[in-house]
């Protein structure tokens, strides 16, 4: 047997939370409050379906789409990022200095292979989105928990751990956080982005929920107070497009851009040619604010829903999020529940979610009493349904 | 400024050769010998755009194509990988033993991830295909080249390799070798099998042009004859249906797979969902005998145009290979000939190809006067005055 690299071990943890989520997936029956899936009556099908059949019906554009394309993403997609999806938030970016790739978490895999070593240390959120954490310790990267609140990450806790660690990222989704729901302050963005420039480190920015605003202000990115490209903007088209699509881009400098090309090219040449062009015209032809305006408000009223529910069935002393947009609600019990055990017995009353233990990179049970829920996907009625399910076995557990 | 990983130093030069293929392919005007595309009036794009239209209509499959799917692939595609592309060639694969990927050559970034170490050796042809090299040095491994002839790389001088350096991978691509055109024989196929399950050593079978045959008798794949599951198959859809839906699979032991989830999902989670559904009905129905007969018959006359002109327009004392399928031919000029600088010059008359030197890791001006030539995509007209071109610079070169 031809052992495994170090890595793999390194990685096993956060590999098992994470595979845990594909698991309780799998079964149609159950109501899955895990998984961060759009709604699939959102998925733009009819207008995809449209799109296809004239681009493959076109003599130019048509052979192109099932060719080798550029590792760098094609050009018209990434004229859309600059123009449909940056510009408007306050981001001025060239199509040069955007990458597209294989979904939103690749972006994450190409910055470690460009920058990490192993044992390099990398702030994140307490908590955090394991599925990155599952990437930086596949890299072998040290994961070093900073403090949250409610305005998300606190910035005087991430000065004095990039002073004390010396990490090369600072990683935060600082929009409708996954799993805590939770935005950054303005205030905050501003602080961060300072810091990245004033401590020479890479300020991670991954940003793929925030265009599923359903209440409140927009706050601009990290990204757009960032004067020296020590932020790095990550974000997919997976809520807003297409998960099974799977494209997602990076901004960043044009050295970094240009190392990687050839890092994108060691792991899979480019993303495919066919669905980035299909997505581009998607963008061109301005469906894009139909669809979030329905978007939004479904998510707003399952959202709502999901609270509601919490609120009237949980146990008392139950906290939550409130938020004002993406695909998480966070839950807090009171202490003495325990969720990892509550999402056993789940299993089998037919509904799940994540329960909130496998965020922390702290271990040692941190967190046990938290859940995340995830309302997107899930009709009305079926949210109601779960909820009473899990709320019977807290009762038990009570 | 971030300092990179030490990697980004080591993968450096094998990066500069294959982003010089892409670069080279930018300009349209110019007749490219240099890259190994398929051609475009192959690609079965009506045949697409009819299942990408009828899928995306249904109710069910059309949802489905557009939401996240499983980090291992589709099982329809995963079933006609075993049915249609495995089993008629002796291999039989149980569709939980195969995951799909996004492209051939994601699979070698996969596998380096689960098993190499830096300073890990790896042995390869020499020459060798060095997109891979340069996934392997992004991995830091080192390359070990061992000597090929007319039947592919030497078994005997593998097993002395294997006993001196310990690899952890034999990385071979048997069949219509690229560079060299070249096919491993039947018995040292088996003997390949043989030693990687007699020194527990993964024989990487990287075989993407096999079904390009157009002369001569189809030979199983070394997978055929392995009894320990030590040879692993990498295979990809990119030259038997689209290079840009960035489609590969890759048949392991279930063990490997396994931890191949993990790796995948750390990567960018899973590969596209829309175009894996579309390639597994394409092939369900039946589209691909017909497709792959026209290939080959176009690929047949445009080598053999190909290899005409080499021998009736390059100087006296050149040498080529003979292919009996896939996409390139091996071109040797005589001594004291540059390809290297010959690939500078003939930028400026619009041909090009790729250069011998880049494939070989010895370094040292190791095959500078060599060449590989495709001619997939390239019509047989072009074909000949791209030749033309280059034997008239060569003529100044002699």
């Amino acid at each position: 047997m031809i052992p495994y690299a170090k890595r793999i071990q390194e990685m096993a943890c956060a590999a098992e939370v994470v595979s845990g989520f594909f698991k309780a997936n799998a079964d149609p029956e159950t109501i899955n409050f895990g998984i961060g899936s759009p709604a699939k009556e959102t998925l733009p099908r009819e207008q995809l379906r449209q799109i296809a059949n004239e681009l493959l019906s076109d003599p130019v554009t048509g052979p192109r789409m099932l060719s080798y394309g550029a590792p760098q993403g094609e050009r018209e997609l990434r004229e859309v990022v600059a123009e449909v999806l940056l510009r408007p938030k306050g981001v001025e970016a060239d199509p040069d200095n955007i990458m597209i790739v294989n979904g939103g978490i690749e972006t994450m895999n190409l910055l470690c292979q460009l920058f990490i070593e192993p044992g390099d240390a990398i702030i994140v959120e307490s908590p955090t989105f394991v599925h990155s954490v599952e990437i930086f310790e596949m890299f072998q990267a040290k994961c070093i928990p900073v403090e949250t609140d409610d305005d998300g990450i606190c910035p005087d806790a991430v000065e004095e751990a990039i002073k004390r660690y010396r990490p090369k990222f600072v990683y935060v989704v600082p929009t409708f956080h996954n799993p805590s729901g939770r935005t950054l302050t303005l205030e905050r963005r501003k602080r961060l982005a300072e810091l990245g420039s004033r401590y020479d480190v890479v300020i991670l920015e991954d940003d793929p929920y925030r265009d599923l605003r359903f209440s409140g202000e927009e706050i601009p990115p990290i990204k757009a107070f960032d004067k020296t490209g020590n932020t790095i903007l990550a974000n997919s088209f997976s809520k807003i497009f297409s998960p099974g699509a799977r494209l997602g881009y990076v901004l960043a400098t044009p050295e970094i851009i240009e190392k990687l090309f050839d890092i994108k090219v060691a792991t899979n040449s480019q993303t495919n040619t066919t669905l980035q062009l299909i997505c581009a015209e998607y963008f061109k032809r301005g469906y894009f604010a139909e669809h979030l305006e329905k978007t939004r408000a479904l998510y707003r009223s399952r959202c709502q829903v999901m609270m509601e529910c919490v609120d009237k069935l949980f146990p008392a002393g139950t906290k939550r999020t409130t938020p004002e947009g993406g695909l998480f609600v966070w839950v807090t019990l009171p202490e003495g529940y325990d969720a990892t055990e509550l999402l056993k017995k789940a299993a089998q009353h037919k509904v799940s979610f994540a329960a909130g233990e496998g965020f922390f990179v702290e271990g040692g049970g941190m967190g046990k009493n938290c859940m995340r829920l995830t309302y997107g996907a899930i009709p009305e009625e079926k949210i109601r349904i779960g909820m009473e399910r899990l709320a019977a076995l807290l009762a038990e557990q009570g």
